[in-house]
């Protein structure tokens, strides 16, 4: 068994508490994913992650596009896989690359091929296709990769979403067809009792409802491990991006389970658990962390109260002898003051992107793990 | 007492193995003292410097120049001292200044009185004399403070140096009568039960033997509680590093610990320890990390084997499974391989700062330890 999902509980409005059994070991859901581009969390040493928040990140993401470029793929497959690459012992995920090919390389050519770009490194030329994205994660060997996607610029209208979406299920299909061939060419296949990755399909279709339910339908047909939602937070206001989730997981089988794909800030992924995402990645905490943007309670003692921006540039912090979050039981809030992460930021001390982004992703678990035993109905 | 040096054993080379006590604990020596500029070790989270090498940093430096302009040492005083402002419980040192305002800072004007210059950050103008630095180390409050000297250019004439030398003594005598009126000043005067800073001089005189000689008899007449050799390691061959400091130990006295100012490579730091020396800094460790260089054994399984350099940029590295130093027990050798690191370095990503500082600086706790094993002469 490569990846099983136990739904303990359902509440009224569909948040469901789970567990996601995969090769690399077991993930309470719903669960937020911290993401590590380049094969790292930025700025966070491992053993870090491993304690954040109590349980630590018990799933990371890594970028296929990145690592793909950087080190390289066969590198990594040479190496065992990511997880030794990278020294992670617990579950990862991999993208298919597509995201990032559609919105950080040069100068795209896309065909029903595949899209042929240009490294925004070094403008190297390089082609992806669904088949070379499956080759690239497998070799990564993550517990969970993505099929290849196309995503479309935002806004677009109803026709190009359209044909785009039947691009995606085309890709999709190919992916999955590659995956069912290549899956035991995975680095740990053996090492691991011949157990191997899981392929999530992503449903897209815009911000277009009939698009979303058609694209939600093909997926499911294909019988897919588990569905992402993606080609959201891209700019769109929030209330849309809740109502295609909404739509869109009426759509998804409740047996599987379903990931929304770069959101969001503290109070959105709290939403979206509570309506039946089982999982969601984002960089925010990390990059606003390096920012010195830092999320806390608005009432330290009411772990449910609104969620607030700490700036810790501002000149109000200079003195300021109390921890980031008085309620935080992050092992940052727990030694250093704001006065000396609002100097570590303003001296441009590595040291402040560390500590920042500590605490940002143990605000995000620690808001995931109320979730989960509100979620459980004891 | 706010210093207490025991000697438990001396070698015939007149290595010590001694153990220092101050205020905010007992320093183990012959000690290397990692550099925390703007009070942090750069890239270096604080939990991981107490566990360096086991025994962890038992003290670590911060700049003066530095505090004084970025945050201000008025603010480090009105929080309770850079320890509690850095959240660092251990023993530290601040040096006095001179140092960076003599190399780092720009438009210096010089007169008896003391330092007129520039921020090197924004140009704003200040004035260091011996009693402003005292001023702001007691406002700092690290254990060890030091006298302000002036650092004369290399290379420098006889006359020039004896003229510098001459200077430098009357700020000491400055330095010491600030301290001694002011020194129940230090933030943590009350709550650690009336104790004060200790004062160390600091001997000059180039690298001109008389004027060495003269500079230790002048600074001994003073009865600090303890002496630095300054003025060396800025360009000077080895042989003449090493002839300076052994000329200069032979004027100190037996009974006060003995301070060897920004040295060295990690062999020469062992060296140093062997002659006599039981305290020496030095930025060699972490600025050497985040340029990817690495100290390791030439014989991983034989830690008195040479010191040799790994450029983990070099492409050999790529697919080198290994630790940096098979031999080494630090966190990071035992958890992640030399292909990870030499990625983190191409990608520039932070952690790889991080990672590399910590080994280097377990590099050189580990070198001092065995020294001090040596020295104890059992
Ligand atoms: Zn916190
Ligand atoms: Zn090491």
């Amino acid at each position: 068994m490569s990846l099983k999902f136990e739904v303990a509980n359902t509440t009224e409005q569909g948040g469901r508490r789970g567990a996601l059994s995969l090769p690399h070991g077991v993930v309470q859901t719903p669960v937020f994913m911290p993401v590590g581009t380049a094969a790292t969390v930025k700025a966070v040493p491992q053993d870090a992650l491993e304690t954040l928040g109590g349980r630590g990140a018990e799933i990371i993401l890594a970028n296929t596009y990145h690592l793909y470029l950087r080190p390289g793929h066969e590198l990594i497959r040479s190496l065992g896989g990511v997880h030794k690459f990278m020294s992670w012992r617990r579950p990862m995920l991999t993208d298919s690359g597509g995201f990032q090919v559609f919105s950080l390389a040069k100068l795209r050519k896309i065909t029903e091929d595949g899209v042929e770009f240009r490294s925004h490194l070094d403008g190297s030329k390089h082609f992806f296709s669904p088949e070379h994205s499956m080759t690239v994660q497998i070799a990564l060997g993550a517990d969970i990769m993505m099929v290849f996607d196309e995503c479309v610029e935002t806004p677009a209208s109803w026709e190009r979403t359209r044909d785009s979406m039947a691009l995606t299920h085309a890709w999709a299909a190919r992916s999955k067809a590659y995956w069912e061939a290549h899956r035991h060419e995975v680095p740990w296949h053996e090492e691991r009792g011949g157990q191997h990755q899981a392929l999530f399909g992503i449903v897209q279709g815009g911000m277009y409802a009939d698009l979303r339910r058609e694209s939600a339908d093909r997926l499911v047909e294909m019988d897919l491990p588990g569905y992402a939602i993606g080609g959201l937070a891209v700019g769109e206001p929030r209330e849309v991006t809740r109502e295609m989730i909404a739509l869109t997981l009426e759509h998804l089988p409740k047996d599987k389970p379903r990931y929304v794909m770069g959101v969001g800030y503290p109070d959105e992924i709290e939403e979206y658990a509570r309506m039946g995402v089982d999982m969601m990645d984002c960089v925010l905490p990390t990059r606003a962390g390096r920012h010195g943007l830092l999320f806390i309670r608005e009432d330290p003692n009411d772990r449910r109260s609104a969620v607030v921006r700490l700036n810790i540039k501002k000149q109000d912090n200079a003195q300021d002898q109390r921890p980031i979050d008085e309620g935080c039981k992050c092992s940052v809030c727990q030694r250093y003051t704001r006065a000396y992460l609002r100097h570590l930021f303003a001296s441009g001390e590595p040291l402040g992107a560390t500590l920042n982004s500590i605490h940002n992703l143990s605000f995000y678990l620690e808001t995931m793990e109320r979730v989960r035993v509100d979620l459980a109905g004891a």
